[in-house]
């Protein structure tokens, strides 16, 4: 990917540097990295190195010396701790030869969250309260450890944060952004919006697309995961409003091109789509599944307010069961097998009967690793859908290579989609 | 974390470096250096450094610089592709001034597997058979760009990797490891086997174990996320059988200090562990879910072979459907309501009768965000369960401050731990 992407600020730039020992063993992912990089893109602020280092002042040391000859913001995630390997404000601080100074309110905030959580405070945690001297306390909300925005010579900037997630991010969006902003950061914004596509490939989208990638603002790139397409248009402008001036278009566009594969934006998913399609049409849903246990229903209920539309299902994980609960016969599964058209229909009929529902879909498949053969491979699927007019059913390899999960997967998504496209049909009339 | 957990070699590091732009602008998670520092500390090479830099040749060039100073082993991940960004390659020749060499080998390759796929070879791969001048081939099986295997000055290795992770990964296991082992790298071995725990905190369980926080070698750390906590005993030794020597009586004193707590390790889950308890007993499972809407089932079912203990379910999301196909009286839902001890155990036992099956398990719960009261908050949930002596219920209050994805979650695997600590109560007798 092209840098031109990145800010045309040529003068200012952030770098991030994670301190951890559990970073260099490959404990835990570094998604803090990730956070920190897209708010630093989402700000318009030039970001060009990221640096892990473990626990261990000289390391870090010259991470920061290196990074100050470079870069005017430095922003340290993790070593914010009580422990003997929590090091980063005493290393900050011998960097720039400034002693620590033990704040006594940072103390006294310390001591009263831990009687709240009914944790005693011990001298480990005294520690937490020594900031570089001439620091001002970035204020943690969530935990015990605050951070420090500092500027220990002038045109130098250093915030650190704890190395928890959900605290940084925290202190992040309160108080740094807003701080940044009223020193000149992130004078512009980059707003996105991203497109969500079920049933095309990502190279048969790109064909279609293809001139908007040479475009500069907004852009247009395309992502596919999980066996979805998506396509996101970022601008940059210095407002939000005049960012979103700027995609409207190009969305509308983009939609045209995708047609019916365009299903969503943004945080739209399948469930959710699908979800506002039944409450539209005033209709419900009853699921029958075999080879994906459940995993219809859960997906379906993950999004709130499903109850709305969302009956219940049947779980027909054995045959047996296919049969005493679904009106599958016994004749349809000798003659055709639990994984065919005839018991996919059946099934998916059966529970919208049995339930009472207006929508009937149904799962049946081959999801591995064993149990395929040669007329019916790892990744055959059948999907069934029963309505007030018609009962369908559609047939699907998703192939073998990917395994079980993946197949499972693409299964509940690609059910989901076929009753999106069946509810589109049934809204345009 | 101390660092003395890192090697002892005091002579060799490696360092990793992953180049792409979409890593500084937060894109994607930097998945591949967690990948490679795990395998650094698997082979006991000792890693101090990390950096991220994007697709241009000077800041490369910059790290290359910086990290070819300080260390032994540079691993590179990115910028292998055909494109015009993609620039690994080019700028490590460039940065030691080396000629780059077309290899027609690779050329024919590329060709082949394209054919295969049924792409077009264009001139943009062509760049992808362009390696430093005495540079070695790190043949890539799963995808078009092949990294190197360099040594472009006395004491320096370099390894480069294309970003996409699966390809990594293969080419890591299948090339990199035996030749840096072939090399002299990695001459201990760290081996670590984790304890799995449910039903327990991380501060109850960390009280009871204490003592073996401060051991060295193995070293015990624990760990906790998705409700669950792991006991991480690793051990560092010359051959994988030497560690494992190390870790087994430790293991075994961990586990009785657990007790029941404990409830597996490594790649073990809830499900898979609650399946072959099934198996061992020659006992079946069905269950029946309201909050969690086939989310039980699907954790079941993605245990491959599960067809053999687990055989389908009710999904009662609306309360009709536990009153229709589980037995569920009206009296009992207008009497104590859905989310309730006595309808957990007839949903239980409902689906036990129906299904036919040895065990009934059950879900019913607030899982929010609306629907709580003060009697009935978000995050109470009952579990029923119904076996061949007894039927029982248990409640929880999971709280509503993570969400209703997380109390889904929780409600699934405390189910199933229930059913765990039942079964494994039946086989003692």
């Amino acid at each position: 990917m092209s840098e031109s992407v990145e800010s045309k600020s040529t003068d200012k730039s952030a770098e991030i540097i994670c301190v951890g020992t559990e970073l260099l063993l490959g404990d835990i992912l570094n998604s803090n990295a990730q956070f920190l990089a897209q708010a630093l893109a989402q700000l318009g602020i030039a970001h060009y190195y990221q640096t892990v280092v473990g626990d261990n002042p000289a390391r870090i040391k010259s991470a920061v010396n290196q990074a100050g000859d470079r870069s005017q913001l430095l922003i340290f995630t993790g070593g914010l701790g009580p422990t003997p390997d929590d090091l980063t404000h005493e290393t900050l601080a011998a960097c720039f030869n400034v002693p620590l100074i033990e704040h006594p309110e940072i103390l006294a905030d310390i001591t009263h969250k831990f009687a709240q959580r009914g944790r005693v405070f011990t001298e480990n945690n005294r520690k937490q309260a020594l900031l570089p001297e001439g620091a001002l306390v970035l204020t943690n909300e969530s935990g015990s450890a605050p951070g420090i925005i500092w500027q220990p010579r002038p045109g130098l900037t250093i915030l650190t944060f704890p190395g928890v997630p959900a605290e940084m991010q925290r202190m992040w969006r309160d108080v740094a952004v807003p701080y940044l902003q009223s020193q000149g950061w992130g004078q512009t914004t980059i707003y996105s919006r991203t497109l969500r596509f079920w049933g095309v490939s990502e190279s048969a989208l790109a064909e279609k697309v293809n001139p908007f990638f040479d475009r500069q603002n907004p852009t247009v790139a395309p992502y596919a995961n999980h066996g979805e397409v998506k396509l996101r248009i970022s601008a940059r402008a210095s407002s939000e409003a005049e960012a979103q001036q700027l995609i409207a278009p190009v969305e509308q566009q983009l939609r045209e091109l995708g047609g019916l594969d365009c299903y969503g934006a943004d945080n739209d998913s399948l469930a959710s789509v699908v979800g506002a399609l039944l409450k539209t049409t005033q209709t419900t849903l009853a699921v029958a599944e075999s080879c994906t246990g459940g995993g219809l229903g859960a997906i379906i209920t993950s999004v709130p307010g499903s109850s709305s539309y969302f009956l219940g299902g049947v779980i027909s994980y054995d045959n047996a069961i296919k049969v005493q609960l679904l009106d599958v016969s016994e004749h349809d599964l000798n003659e055709h097998g639990a994984v065919s058209d005839t018991v996919a229909k059946k099934m998916a009929a059966g529970v919208r009967s049995r339930l009472g529902t207006s929508w009937g879909l149904s799962i049946t498949g081959v999801a591995g690793p064993d149990g395929g053969t040669d007329s019916k491979p790892v990744g055959l699927v059948y999907i069934g859908l029963a309505g007030p007019t018609a009962v369908q059913s559609f047939e699907y390899r998703f192939g073998a290579s990917r395994g079980r999960d993946w197949i499972r997967l693409l299964s509940t998504a690609t059910a989901l989609d076929c009753l999106r496209r069946e509810l589109l049909i049934k809204l345009d009339q």
